[in-house]
């Protein structure tokens, strides 16, 4: 933990009071709901059904009242009325920007940024990468994808806001990223941590220290990891850097909240996005402390605002004061699954950055793993293994294995089996790496 | 040829008279001159060698006492001097973008945007777009790739500048493209014409109408093509729309010279790059109507501004006003081809692009082909064949090859040897076509 106390970004903003905080969310929240009933359809329809009316938002709890809005809603929308669906507020002639979501799951979905919209992710994007130590005149090597994804683009628009240099090398592959960081003296580097992780085994494979780069700042995104205490240690290690999480997701936006250098939680840009955590078996907002479903509504977004949308993301919530000076609710540990990735094994529930803190404790192991979901055909029952792959060298596996299964349960509160296979066997990601792999007779 | 009249994008700059151009182009080469000699180690040498000073410019001609830039110096002084060489003149903290050349030739030459420079290029790709007859409200699906490539940037840049949507399709392969075509109803496509070219041929296969689609301009660069007649026709029957040709290279920078409504070649910048056209025999200014090596100085250029770089591309040059209302000259038939691609067969001089014009002519060959050098061991002599895919069905390819041979010798003042393949033989290419293959013994 770090005790630096940096000059903030954007101080009014950061600092305010939660009742500050709150003041405004309900007076733009109050905006977007006039604006979503008056020019939408799709939100009118949603509303009228519910039997809930703009005017009927006082304070920042009445957006209970309001209907969640789902992925699969906004595919079914999207292709009963093509392109966009009947949920775009502003004008097409406002328009800028296109990026679907990645279509891992299913149809892709549109979301577009308005001229305005561009902006302000511009603004909160360089107020983030500003908290992560990020100054005018360093040497930015943006590794995220460009083009349709949201990670790219708007990291590049913040870094030219900072005044900072960009290598835009997007989606380069290994290697060439290497000789760009050794040639150009990036002093930041952005990457999902997938690929800060291979990087980091390439550089030691091609026997580049990290003391010959001039890196000193890492922002990882588009999947959890950074926020990984163990994770977070490889990646810095490998790349010699201090490593940072950031979360977005193309319905919301990129960036949409991010570590202080306290690295306690990432802290939600409230000024733009009103943030809930619900309970998925009660609907109902978590208690303090209790893990739930991330439910997002966009403050100021113009073109395709999401009112209360159901992100699958789940985390906790913290609303007190930030000890960095920050006063923007945070969720610590950063993302902690997917609701659907949640693994029920023998009663007890994990999510898979579970699996990874434990797995990237050990120095034995390699930082590739997967859950795998298999039939016990007599019992009828799910068996869970572990798959993670050793490094090699003089290891007496039996007793590794026994020293895994122990952090496990320790961590899970259950022991799945685990498998070792030969350090390379799994394939290596460069984007969203896929953790469980569910072979189970009913699935 | 078009009669319409559109009105331009920025009247005052693009009307000017020869005298006025000639005058804000000498205002602004003493100040280039200027700053290059005071702050770059690498133009102070070059000019003290070649024993001139930025004062010996008096008038535009005076440009020719200095010494060119050649892309094997950038080279060899960022070699010397890494990772930018000693031709950087505007302060680091400048500094927003890096963009190599693509390296196809050689080690990569880094080039770099300061933030007016991003400025500069933005409002003058704006400018081309309109042009083209781009409006606010139009959707550009820009298939140019993003991140490290000047194209894709520098038109997303422009299309918001202009107040259009974008689909930053980038990279992604042809039929995903389709998908976005048709889908998101895309009025505009930027993309390389090899690619534009492969688009027409699937939606063919595919069965997809281009009466279905919304498209209606293109814009293509990143190789020659959309100039040459044949070409051009075949990809605006291939995706229904009109296209245009643009020109830029990564050292000057993208989008430098573009065809109006009139398509009787491609405008310059001129208020922004000052072009020479030099017999690379004679190493003197080419005569009216003579074919000659484009040099490109930066008048505004900012970062790393080239002093009379010898871009090795072959134009011709024409400074009467166009029909068009502009007056920035003009290159009929846009870019002819690379100096070192002039292929010399018997005694005759021509171009790939010569050679693509005759053959897009026939209805019976496909947008592929190669120009195949190869030894003759008995005379010591070359061989030039040209190869070709024939598109099948019920041809005669003896009486077929007659046709090709006598419109090639015709345009080329020779007649090489000519080779069918079946259609689908040579390997399609989505970047920059390589059209000469030499299998010379001594090469």
């Amino acid at each position: 933990m770090s005790d630096s106390k940096p000059e903030l970004y954007e101080p009014a903003i950061e600092t305010l009071s939660r009742e500050e905080i709150q003041s405004l969310q309900l007076k733009r929240l109050k905006w977007q709901l006039k604006r979503c009933y008056e020019n939408s359809a799709f939100y009118q329809e949603k509303f009228d059904k519910a039997g809930v009316k703009p005017d009927d938002v006082r304070s920042i709890s009445d957006i209970t009242k309001f209907p969640a809005v789902t992925k699969q809603e906004l595919r079914e929308e999207q292709e009963k009325y093509p392109p966009y669906g009947r949920y775009t507020v502003s004008p097409p002639g406002d328009w800028r920007e296109i990026h679907p979501t990645t279509g891992t799951t299913g149809a892709q979905v549109y979301n577009i940024w308005a001229e305005q919209d561009v902006k302000n992710i511009t603004l909160w994007t360089a107020r983030t990468l500003w908290n992560f130590g990020v100054r005018p005149g360093d040497v930015i090597q943006n590794a995220f994808s460009y083009g349709l994804w949201v990670a790219g683009m708007s990291s590049h628009y913040a870094a030219r806001e900072l005044g900072c240099l960009v290598i835009p090398t997007g989606a380069t592959p290994a290697d060439r990223q290497i000789d760009y960081l050794t040639s150009n003296h990036a002093t930041v580097i952005l990457a999902t941590p997938s690929f800060a992780l291979y990087l980091g085994e390439r550089l030691a494979e091609k026997g580049v220290s990290t003391e010959s780069l001039a890196l000193r700042v890492g922002c990882f995104g588009g999947e959890p990891g950074a926020s990984v205490a163990s994770t977070r240690k490889k990646i810095e290690s490998g790349l010699g850097i201090e490593a940072f999480d950031y979360y977005g997701l193309a319905e919301i936006g990129p960036t949409c909240a991010s570590e202080c250098p306290q690295k306690n939680g990432i802290h939600w840009v409230e000024d733009h996005v009103l943030v809930e955590l619900v309970n998925p078996q009660t609907m109902e907002w978590c208690k303090p402390d209790e893990a739930g479903v991330l439910v997002m509504t966009h403050l100021t977004k113009e073109a395709t605002p999401m009112i209360r949308y159901w992100t699958n993301d789940v985390a906790k919530l913290d609303l007190e004061k930030c000890a960095c000076g920050r006063t923007h609710a945070r969720s610590p540990g950063g993302i902690l699954g997917r609701a659907d990735d949640m693994v029920v094994y023998r009663g007890a529930k994990f999510y898979p950055t579970q699996v990874e803190k434990v797995l990237r404790g050990f120095k034995e192991l390699s930082d590739e793993y997967r859950i795998e979901l298999s039939t016990d055909e007599k019992r009828s029952t799910t068996i869970c293994t572990i798959v993670a792959e050793c490094l090699g060298g003089d290891i007496d596996q039996d007793q590794l294995k026994e020293r895994v299964r122990a952090s496990l349960r320790e961590e899970l509160q259950v022991a799945p089996a685990i498998r070792f296979l030969e350090f390379g066997t799994l394939e290596r990601t460069t984007f969203k790496a896929k953790r469980i792999e569910d072979r189970r007779k009913n699935n």
